[in-house]
């Protein structure tokens, strides 16, 4: 949850969370917390507002995250797919077979940001009325880990065609968050050097990203991606020597 | 919602009520009401709350309804199936189709007394952890409710990460084989300038191109990476001929 407003909404998602069955809640710069609002609307789930991980950003929550999807409340969003609750789950239990995953929830009010949802895989809206959409964070969180548990049992067969069901991926780790923001870091130096980007974030870096993250699923797809830039580097880095020579 | 204790939760229930498109709320002896807490817990959907009907009995609530499904965290009940959300909002949206339907929530503590099971056709429960089973009531409509509108509505893409359903893919026409092969072309190219390819078909170039593959969509996307290619290109030919001069 990043940067929630009302502790009372980081307490109830932590009451359905242990409803549910899931653990692990990461608090991205809460505005208050703990908070004995927060700890009244848990009802009980003290374990996991007492277990809460509180980061500085969003990056350093998901650090460790092979697959990480983003609520969103936008009818588009840029650079990644926008799924519904149903496909967002069943992607997610596919994924979390090979490493760990996470739902991101936004503040109340302004939702995630750009930058945000940046860091994200793809993004999930929760179908709502047009007229009345803005829907209670820890509601949010609560249809979300529903949908996932509903499909987690009993059957767990899903239909997707993926990264996460990529053969190759076998006898390999996937991607972590942390991983694919350094390669993207790697790519923004080069991209500096040979001219292909100019400003420090622009338009065109937001578009490879969405293109590397789509085509990249394993820790092997990054090293091939970051040799690719270190022989650039070594290569402009050659001719300048020789130049200067 | 029948004999709700905080009128917080009679709010919330509102809200996301609203947020999924359902109306007709009653409330049977509710603790207080109207109150401040219902409304500011509503956000907005206050008109939820205007319309609410206030009932003296479940049996009066009910009584224009041909089907009803009462909420329950009991694991057994006597006298009506127990059915899971899916098998519920199922059997809701059927019989929704010859009269009107209800669904019952009980008092945040007690939840339903058999008395008021008994006036239900149908039982239904949310299946939550063990050792954590108590559910907001508010949450409770908010995850059954969503079940409903699931089912609803039918859901418009099974396999919505292709890129198909990229919305980046309007206005922009999807990328060809051949265009994709010219972008192999260059890439291989780039990779024997800088030494990142040694022979004619690498191993290293089939998982490049794969990665592409996956990555890009569109005749847009093709002219990024060419765009970068050609950038790698420029710089080692101006430092090359730096060097020459």
């Amino acid at each position: 949850m990043v940067e929630t407003t009302h502790p009372g909404n980081i307490g109830a998602a932590a009451r359905v969370m242990a409803n549910l069955g899931v653990a692990d809640l990461r608090l991205v710069r809460p505005r208050v917390f703990p908070a004995q609002a927060a700890s009244a609307r848990a009802a009980g789930a003290e374990h996991i507002l007492e277990q809460a991980t509180v980061c500085d950003t969003l990056e350093g929550a998901i650090a460790g995250c092979s697959f990480v999807i983003g609520a969103t409340a936008r009818l588009r969003t840029i650079g990644s797919p926008l799924l519904e609750p149903q496909n967002a789950a069943s992607r997610l239990i596919d994924a979390s077979r090979h490493g760990s995953t996470a739902l991101v929830f936004g503040q109340e009010a302004a939702g995630l940001t750009n930058e945000h949802l940046d860091l994200c895989h793809a993004h999930v809206r929760i179908g709502v009325e047009d007229d009345f959409s803005s829907l209670n964070v820890a509601t949010a969180v609560a249809i979300l880990i529903y949908e996932v548990r509903r499909q987690s049992y009993p059957h767990s067969s899903n239909e997707d065609n993926g990264c996460e069901d990529d053969p190759r991926l076998k006898g390999t780790a996937p991607m972590t968050v942390s991983e694919f923001e350094r390669l993207m870091e790697h790519l923004e130096r080069v991209g500096h050097r040979t001219g292909f980007l100019t400003g420090p974030r622009t338009r065109l870096l937001r578009k490879i990203r969405r293109l590397l993250r789509q085509g990249l699923c394993s820790q092997a797809d990054i090293n091939i991606v970051r040799g690719v830039l270190t022989s650039i580097e070594h290569t402009i880095r050659r001719s300048d020597a020789s130049g200067e020579r």
